[in-house]
């Protein structure tokens, strides 16, 4: 099934392994006894690099969407799934 | 201009109202010496309620657009505002 | 009862009072029917504004606290209540 | 050098581990072609996840340092510290 993030797909999955290594080395730095605050500064690193995938899936969808491939008669219910995801990451 | 909040108008200021004396009662709550926990509390508090308008608009802005009344050919750009927006609440 | 935001109580209430007109703000903007997006962005600096005010007291209670105006042998519950109350903001 | 988590550290390192998992699950995911409303919802799991981390360590953070492990005279500085760590996940 066709998805709004397709083209993007690539960029998505090395973002996001990315990501994964930024948790593996938040778990290295708590194995290595890291400063505190050092950590949480590389948390919010992770966290905005999340955020930022967030915002590219909701920008694909929303394009493929709003170029007509929502099924008919269904706006209100993809509407309400987008705000409903959004609220979630509130 | 028609928006996608027409419908929700006197909601959505009936909410912001309360927000506003929320943030009263903050500003009340500093003047009057209360604790610094208490005061975080119902910043929380008032946060969520402005989230809550933000995604209220979001899901009124996404069915008035999903439902065709975004004009043809700005679909990308309608995405990409939307996507943006939400990018500055994360 | 002295607060760790005595000192900064002036600058807080300015702060508090200024997020109150941009919540007034957002009402007018709502009732002129002003553009979704356009308002999704205000209600991101709005709420900027607030987690501003909510960092200061943080910073102003945690030096109270460390500088040794916690009641002696409630380090533990002092912590825990600071921890939840930035739990709630995230 | 002694930090305020070591006495949670299998415990983060643990949770640290479920969120690596989970972002490669979020990887699988995209790779498989899932619907984005999910792995939105996906990704607002791995952020809440690694905000209880955060909160975690920073009540670790609080308490070793409340209880007077931290430098004498460096309070200021602690404080600034923890509410600039905070300023960024905001």
């Amino acid at each position: 099934m066709a998805h709004g993030y397709d083209e993007n797909k690539d960029r998505l999955l090395k973002r996001l392994n990315r990501i994964e290594g930024q948790i593996r080395g938040l778990g290295k730095m708590v194995a290595d006894d890291k400063y505190c605050i050092d950590i949480l500064t590389q948390i919010s690193a992770a966290r905005s690099a999340l955020d930022k995938v967030a915002v590219e899936l909701v920008r694909d969808h929303a394009k493929h969407c709003l170029s007509g491939h929502s099924a008919a008669g269904k706006t209100d219910e993809k509407a309400d799934e987008l705000a409903d995801a959004i609220s979630r990451m509130l």
